[in-house]
C-alpha cells in the first residue's frame, strides 16, 4: 500500500490558474504563489459577493479518540465524490500548523487518496499566513514590552501581562520564560511564555473577521493585561492595532489549492479547536459559498465541542447555516468508547460497538 | 517634493512576467507571488548556467556617517540609468529586515526616483525568505533544547550554548531571557537571549551557497555550542540540517522585482554587514550574471569594511571579479568626517570639505 | 492598661545564674549568653540525665481562630502559678521566629503578666540559633549548587531539587527565583526558591535529635531532590553533613530564660506547627523533665493538629507521656466557632457559645 | 611539627573573665557568650572612655603574595611578645568570616604559636555579630522588595537597584539571580545577587560608627538604588534604618577574646580590604586604647591598598594617629616579587631577593 506521501507526491495536479478556472474565477482575480496556490483576491470577492450562497455542509465526528476520526479525509473524500458526480463544490479547510507538524502530529491535509496537495508546501510555509500572524502577534507584545521600558504612561502591570509571545513550533522550553533581563537599557524584567502560533487570538480575529478594517476593530480590542489598579489594557490603548492589521492584509485573503483529483480546495486560517473556535476562516467559508453550488467544511475536535463552535460561534458570528451535517464515527472509535483498548482497536469486538454507539446517540439528540 | 511613498505608490509597475520577458525568462521558469514578485526557478538557472557572465559592478561608499551615504538609491540610479541607455542591466540588492522597519530605520530599497518596487512588499514578508530563515534558525534552537530535555546524549553543556534564537523585530526584551522553567515537563533552564533574524548565521549560509545541497552540508557545520568538556558541538551532531534545509527550499530561490523604470532588479538575502559578510546571496549575483549585461549590486557598511568583506568573502567563494567599484561620498558625508556636526551638514564649508577628503583618498589607495 | 512591652521592659529579672541556681544548676554547667541568657551545657546533662523525670503537662487548645487562643500566655501563666505555689517547675517554649517578628505577627513570648523574658533579645537573635540552622540549611544548598557546577557526579537532575533555600525573614519576593545564572563560571541555572528558617526541615531534625551524633546522622539522611533517572539524592551522598552538625553543635544546647516572676523558662527549637511537628526540641523537654518536678509544654496549633503531632511524633521518637493536657477553649474562640463574626466576639452570645462547645466536645472525645 | 589546629586544641586559656580582669575591667563590665568570649558593654566604655589612650602600632605588608605574608601571625606574635615583656598590650583584628571558611580559605586568625582563641567558635557563627550584618542587610533588600511589591511609591526603578543581597557563605550560584517571580502575590520581577556578607556596605558602615545612633543615622543613608528618574533612593526613605540599627545592637559591642598565651584581643568586624576599608571596628581600636598601653593592629592587603585606607579612612574618621608601623616582608614574598615562580620560593635566591626589595623600598618612602 502506498504511503500518503508517496500518492501526494505522485499527484497529477492541474495549475491553479485552472482550478480557479473551473470555478469561473478569472486568472488576474488571482495572486498566485508559484504555480499550484494562489490567494483569491478583494477584486473576486466584489465580483461574486452578492451571488446566491451555495449548501453548507459541516463535517463533524463523534468524540475525539486516539483512534483518530478521520474528519479531514472524509471531508476531502465527499468533495472529490461530489467533484466525480459533476456537482460544481468546494471543500473549505484549516490550514494545518508548521508546529505539530516538525513535532510529532505530521500533517493535517487528509490521507489517502483523499488529500490536499501540494502537501508539503500546505505543511511547511504555505502562504505565509501563519508567519504574519506570528509576527503581527510578537508586534503587540514588543510594543508591550517597549512601553513598559518608556516609561510605562498606561500604569502596566508586569505581572498582569497575559498576553503571551507565539511560536509556530513545538518549543517547550519557550513555555515559562523570564524576559526583560541585562539592566537599564534592555527592558523590564517579567515572567512570559510562547505559546504555540495557531492558538493566537490574532489567528481567532483573523478568521472571524469580515474584512481588514473589521480585523483591525477586533485586534484593537484585545486585552493585553492589566494596570496596577487593575483596569484591562488593550492594544488600541497601545495603538498597535494599524500595524498589526498592514502585517495580516495578505493573510486576510483565502488561499486556493486542489484534491488530489484537482476539486477545488480553500484553506484558510487554523485557530486551534481546544482553546479556540477551531475552524476555518468566515472569508474563506463565504468566498466558497459563492464560487461552488455545495460547500463542505469541517470543525475541529469532536460534535460535542468543535461542532457546537462552529454553530454557536462561527455561523453566529457570520449569519451562516448549515445545511447537512455529517458526523464521522468510525467502527475503530466506537469500539474505543465501548471501552476496547487502543491496542486491541483492529480486532472484531460487537459488544464494545454496542456500548460505544451510547456516545453516537446522544450526539444525535443534541 | 513628493515623499518617497508617495512616489512608490504612484510607481507605474510592469507585471513581472513582463519585466522578467525583457531578460528572456519565460513564464513558466517563474515562481509568481502576486503580479509584482516573483522567485527565480531551478529550471531557470539550468538553462542559463552556461551563459557568459556580465560586468560586475560594486557599489561602496567612504566610511558610514550618520549623513547618509546613499548606497541603495545610487545604485538603483545606475541601474536605471543604465536600462535608459538600453544596457541589458540587472541591479542585485539585499533584501531589508522587517525588524528595523517596524522599529525605527525605514525601509531600504532605494528613495526618490531611484526605488524598487512593490517597496511595502519588500519591507514586510515580501516572498517570505526572512520568516524562513527564522524558523529554520529556530527550529535548531528548539531541537537544541529538546536534546537537553531527552537526557542530552551529546553532554551539551547548558552554559555554552552559543546559538541563540533569533526574531524578525526589534524586541529588545528578548536580548536577554531564561528559558526552560516551569520544572521538570517543561525544560532545562538555561540563559538564552534573540537577536534579530538578520544576524543570524542561516541567513549568511544562505547567502554563501551554491545550492540546495551545499547550503545542507553549510548547515550541517554550525556550532551551536560546546559540551561538558569544552568539544563543539554541531547542528548535524543534532541532526537538524536536514529540516533545516527542507525549510529553506523556496528561501533560497532569488526573487525578482522592478525599479520605478522598471529595471530588473533581483533582491535576495539580506545578512547584517556589521557582523556577517553583508551582501545579497552569491547565488543572486550569479542569476544576474547570467541574464545581463551588466550587474550592478551594493556592499553593506562602508568601504573599509562592506568592499573588503564582498572582495574578501564573496568573491572569493564565489569566484566573482568586479569589473568597476562606485564609492559613493556625498559632500555631507566628507564634510561630516572634515568635523561638522550633524545639524550643519546643510551648509557650505570647504574646509571641511578637504579635511573629510582623506578618508576618502586612504580608501581610494587601498 | 500597660501594654506588654512596658511590663516586659518592668520586669525585674534575676540572673540567669540565679534562675538556674533555682533549678540547683551550678554556674560552669551553664554557657552564659549575657547576663540573662544561657546555654545548658552537655555537662549538666551528664550530670541529671539520670534523675527521675518530673511530671509533664502539654498545653493545647481548640481549633485555631482568628480571636487568638492564648496558649503561650497559658503555660506561661501555669508556670508562675506553680512557681508561687512553691512547685518546682520549668516552662518549655518553642523559640518565635526573626521572620513574621520583623513582619507583622509580632513576638510569640506570651502577654501581660504572662510573659517570658528578656522578650527583646528572645524575638531578635537570641543565642543565634535560628541563625545556625540558616546557615547549616543554606550550607547544604551551596552544596547542591556547587557539585551541579563541578560536574554533577550524581546526576542530580536540577528540575527536581526539593531542597529549598531559608531566610529568617519574610522576604516574599525571594519565594520563587532563579539562581546560577551569569555564565559557565557562576553555576548551573535552576529554579529554587526561599522559606522561612523555621520552616526548614534541618529545624525539625534538630528539635528530634537525642544528640549531636544522632543530629548528623538525620541529617545525613535529608533527600536533596532526584537524579536524571529518578533516584533520591541524599545529603549524605554530598557528604554534608559534618559540616551541617558542626554548625549546629551550639544550637542543639537548649536556652534558659525566665518568666516575669522568675520561673525558670527553657526554649528552644522552633519548627513551624504546620508543616513539622511544631513543638519546641525532644532534648529541651528531657532537660526540663531531669531539673524540675513539673514541666509545662505547649503544642503548636489546635488539638486537632498539633497535640496530635506531639503525641504522635515527639512523644514517641521521645518515650514522652504527658501526664495531663491542658485546653485552652476561650469564649471568645468558643463564640467564633459558634458562628460570631471576628469584630463581634466582644459581646456576650450564649447561643453561638453553645454551638461552639461542640467542637471542644469533639476533641475531649478524641 | 602540629598543626594549627592541634596547636589551638591544646590552647590553656583563661576564662574570660580573667583575661578581661587583667585589663581591670569587671565581671559586670562583660556581656558573657561561654566562658571564652564577652562582649564589652556600654557601662566599660562609659567608665573608660576619658582614660589616656595607649599607644597605637599598625602591622601592614607589602604587596599581598600568594606566598602570604602573615601579617595576623605577626600582629598576634608582637602583641604576645609584649605580653611576656610584662607591657599592658591588646590585639585588636577582625572577624574572619564564615564564608571562605566553610569554603576554601580556612581560618584567619593567625597561625602556629601565635593564634588567637577559641579558634573554632571565631571560625564559626563567634558572637552572631556577621549573621546579625546578614540580617540587617537583607531586612533592607526585603524592604525594597515589598515596597516594588505595596505599589512603589518612591518610583524606585526595578533595574537600578544597586543594593544586592549578602550570604555569610561562598555561594556562587547566587551571585546572578532572578527575584520577585510567581506572579502577581509574589513580588515584582528584577535582577539580583547575593555578595558574600563581609562585602556589605552594613558591615563597612557598623566598623566606622561611633555608637548605635551614630550607625543609625549612616544607615539611613545608604543609597539602594535609583528611581526612574534617577535621583538616588536610600535607606531612610524605606524608613529601614530603625529596625537595621536594632537588629545590631548588640553586633556593634567589640568581642573579647584571647592568644595562646592568654594576651587579650578584641576581635571585631570584617569589611573586605578589597572593596571596603578592610580593618577592624573603629569601636574595637578605641576600646583598647582606653584599655592598654600599646595596642597592636593589622590593616588587609598590603602597604600599598590596606595600609592606605587605614590612615585615609579610619584613623581621619576616628582622629586615631599610629605610632609605629611595622611591614611583614617574608624573604619568600620578596622572592616572589623578585620574579620567583610560587613553587620554588623555598630555595635560596638572592638575586630575586635583590629584585623583589625594590618593592618594599618604594612602600618606604611613601
Amino acid at each position: 500500500m502506498k504511503s500518503d506521501i508517496q500518492i501526494a507526491t505522485e499527484a497529477k495536479m492541474n495549475t491553479i490558474i485552472d482550478v480557479a478556472g473551473s470555478l469561473d474565477i478569472r486568472e488576474d482575480e488571482l495572486e498566485l504563489h508559484g504555480k499550484y496556490k494562489a490567494k483569491l483576491s478583494d477584486e473576486l470577492w466584489n465580483r461574486v459577493k452578492d451571488n446566491e450562497d451555495g449548501k453548507l455542509v459541516l463535517v463533524t465526528a463523534i468524540n475525539p479518540t486516539p483512534a483518530g476520526e478521520g474528519k479531514t479525509t472524509t471531508t476531502v473524500g465527499i468533495g472529490q465524490a461530489l467533484g466525480k458526480m459533476g456537482v460544481n463544490s468546494i471543500i473549505a479547510l484549516r490550514e494545518p500548523s508548521l508546529g505539530p507538524c516538525m513535532g510529532i502530529k505530521g500533517g493535517a491535509a487528509g490521507g489517502g487518496y483523499a488529500q490536499v496537495v501540494p502537501m508539503e508546501d500546505i505543511n511547511l510555509h504555505f502562504t505565509g499566513d501563519i508567519h504574519a500572524v506570528s509576527v503581527a502577534h510578537n508586534l503587540l507584545s514588543a510594543m508591550i514590552d517597549n512601553h513598559l521600558q518608556q516609561g510605562n504612561d498606561l500604569g502596566i502591570d508586569q505581572r498582569q501581562i497575559v498576553w503571551k509571545r507565539v511560536v509556530d513550533m513545538n518549543d517547550r522550553a519557550l513555555r515559562h520564560i523570564v524576559v526583560g533581563l541585562g539592566g537599564r537599557l534592555q527592558g523590564v524584567p517579567r515572567e512570559d511564555g510562547y505559546m504555540i502560533s495557531v492558538a493566537s487570538e490574532v489567528m481567532a480575529i483573523l478568521c472571524l473577521s469580515k474584512d481588514l478594517m473589521d480585523l483591525k476593530k477586533r485586534l484593537g480590542q484585545i486585552v493585553i493585561g492589566y494596570t496596577y489598579d487593575r483596569k484591562p489594557v488593550t492594544a488600541h490603548d497601545l495603538k498597535a492595532e494599524g500595524a498589526m492589521a498592514a502585517l495580516l492584509k495578505e493573510a486576510i485573503k483565502p488561499n486556493l489549492v486542489q484534491t488530489l483529483e484537482n476539486t477545488p480546495c480553500i484553506i484558510h486560517g487554523g485557530p486551534f479547536a481546544n482553546i479556540a473556535h477551531g475552524c476555518n476562516s468566515l472569508r474563506a467559508t463565504n468566498y466558497a459559498l459563492k464560487l461552488a453550488d455545495v460547500v463542505i467544511t469541517e470543525a475541529g475536535f469532536g460534535a460535542d465541542l468543535g461542532a457546537e463552535k462552529f454553530l454557536d460561534i462561527k455561523c453566529r458570528k457570520g449569519g451562516l447555516k448549515p445545511n447537512a451535517i455529517v458526523i464521522v464515527a468510525t467502527v475503530r472509535a466506537l469500539k474505543y468508547n465501548g471501552g476496547v483498548d487502543k491496542k486491541d482497536l483492529a480486532g472484531e469486538n460487537v459488544d464494545a460497538l454496542k456500548k460505544g454507539l451510547v456516545n453516537l446517540e446522544a450526539i444525535l439528540k443534541t
